[in-house]
């Protein structure tokens, strides 16, 4: 193969999931990446698929994820499939020799992630999953203020929430509410971003215990349509502070995608943390040794904005453009291994998401580490 | 009395606590009060209070809060005591007759309330509570979107903390933290904002059950320093929506003043609904009907600001004011009543306190209403 061959990792879709549109373009957006080849259980529904989002004439399509995943051309999958069906295709891409990139939440359990992960890094390959808002150069901003220059202090206190005011047909037919396809639902699909928020700010570390909130709203199949929990940090650092974060995830309330942090010199505050508002520019807010004038009649500071550009790639682009940055690696440098962060990082969160669901399970009562 | 000197109500401030000093102020600026009188339980203390605060020479000087109360040309008071010491105080200022302006939180307990409402009360006095952020224009814009105008839609959800980090000192002199003086602590001091802004936002209906969450942080007295609460309105309104609240008190983290209110159809966002950033105008933002575009790269609504001039009277003033516009019309029309809208919203924001403590000392159980 000629270098630029190698360099360049071709990716296959596996399964024709709304979100396969936004991941088809950033992987046609990223420099390092080309989509080969779609598939989908059903022939038509994949041809669709490619007519609806213009993709190029010479990507193959497939009536299967079998014949994908037999396609030696293919170097890497995307795989936004139901929860359910992730550690049987996984684990079939690996053992095919496939680089893993899957959509959140990982797997059912930690138990079914780690059954993917063991077959992703016994054949050398990459794994992660989808949480773009990682890779957006805002959070990379964030991280640098959180943990370079520590100019929020210790972390005292995290919220996070994802909610989403989701319609009649989505609580009808939509997969993430379905038990049979994501006995997750909310805690899955959009708690998934809050706990990945917890660690985050705390540097995945893992917590002293989780506690779901009496708040859990279940659908009739028993799936979890909108819960909070608590998240206790209860081994200080180093300056003697423990850190208590509450999360709160929901298909029953309007758009939502607040991120506090707050440390014991500020905090640092955006609402649109998963998804930023606009493409092409994000922003979050900081406000620093706040304490209030004489009186009480006022702040002594106001918050400040600090905008990020992100003009070049989107955060998915970034995402698949880091994902193949270390594909490639693998492919064309012996003695490369897979990054062991990014499977590292899906696998604390997924033991996060475990948690809540155990303590939703068990009424509330609390989950220690 | 001649007409001008009956509508002008004539304060007296019992207990020279810091607070003191922003409500004299709003005395003076407020059109129909003045401060005729503060006592101290030390005549020193009280002299230094008026000297530093360049109150009116005119001002009557107590070295005892009996004094003050004999003083038959006090027509109300305002109360910024330890919380222990609000019942027997409040109860004796009925008694001989004055109206009763008193700091949050009202009592240790809606027992100790009922004692000194029952006082007012049988003695046809107006009673308010010091939550100055009620009467700023900028709650009563976002409670016409909320209630008049339906903009939010149904309330799903509430969201408020209430944070401030203490110092050393606080810790160790501070009579929020001292069991014996204010045993409430941050809940009642600061989570009394949370939980008022939680029932404002309901329209001060009273919640299912309330349950503490387990990240409460006790000192070595037992006072709560920090504490966090899930509010549960079970009982669906009229169009089935139920409602979660969620609030996070504490001298523990940096300062925040965050209320959420996220609706059927929109969300409101504010931080800094205590006290605002600046005096003379405050602002707070809301979204609605907020979607993602195509391919979810983006929101289609950004969120827009509201801003609110404060520039009359800043919201304590204007607090003083509407207290006094109730007691001038008590005083010069006879058959005119005590106001019971402010006596119930401090009545059930004390309910929703002490299921909080109640809940906390069942070691986070659930209190049901």
């Amino acid at each position: 193969m000629a270098e630029t061959e190698v360099a360049q990792v071709r990716f296959g879709i596996v399964g024709c999931a709304n979100i396969a549109r936004k991941v088809a373009r950033a992987i046609n957006l990223a420099s390092n990446s080309i989509l080969h080849a779609i598939a989908s259980r059903s022939i038509d529904k994949a041809k669709r698929f490619a007519s609806d989002n213009g993709l190029d004439p010479r990507v193959k399509i497939y009536g299967s994820y079998d014949q994908l995943l037999d396609d030696p051309s293919v170097d890497a999958v995307y795989m936004p499939l139901p929860t359910s069906l992730h550690v049987h295709w996984a684990v079939m891409a690996a053992q095919k020799g496939k680089h893993v990139l899957i959509e959140k939440p990982t797997a059912l359990d930690v138990g079914e992630l780690d059954t993917i992960l063991e077959a992703c890094q016994s054949n050398g390959l990459q794994f992660m999953d989808g949480s773009m808002w990682l890779h957006h150069p805002r959070t990379v901003k964030m991280k640098e203020m959180l943990f370079d220059s520590k100019l929020l202090g210790d972390v005292n206190y995290i919220y996070s929430t994802s909610t989403t005011s989701a319609s009649p047909e989505f609580f009808e037919n939509d997969i993430r509410v379905k038990g049979n396809l994501d006995s997750l639902g909310a805690l899955g699909d959009l708690g998934w971003y809050c706990l990945g928020a917890v660690l985050w700010a705390k540097n995945y570390q893992l917590p002293t215990v989780v506690t779901a909130l009496p708040d859990v709203t279940t659908n009739s199949d028993g799936v979890i349509v909108s819960c909070s929990a608590s998240i206790q940090y209860k081994e200080p650092s180093s300056s003697g502070a423990t850190t208590n974060a509450i999360i709160h995830c929901s298909f029953l309330a309007d758009t939502s995608m607040d991120l506090t942090i707050t440390g014991s010199k500020g905090s640092l505050n955006l609402n649109d943390f998963i998804i930023p508002q606009r493409e092409s520019s994000a922003s979050f807010e900081f406000t620093l040794g706040a304490k209030f004038v004489d009186l009480h009649i006022g702040w002594n500071v106001k918050p400040e904005r600090v905008v990020v550009n992100c003009d070049e790639l989107p955060q998915e682009g970034l995402m698949v453009e880091e994902f193949t940055r270390v594909v490639a690696g693998i492919r064309t440098t012996p003695g490369v291994l897979p990054d062991p962060k990014w499977p590292e990082i899906s696998r604390k969160t997924q033991m996060l998401v475990d948690a809540v669901k155990k303590s939703v399970d068990l009424g509330c009562k609390p989950v220690y580490f």
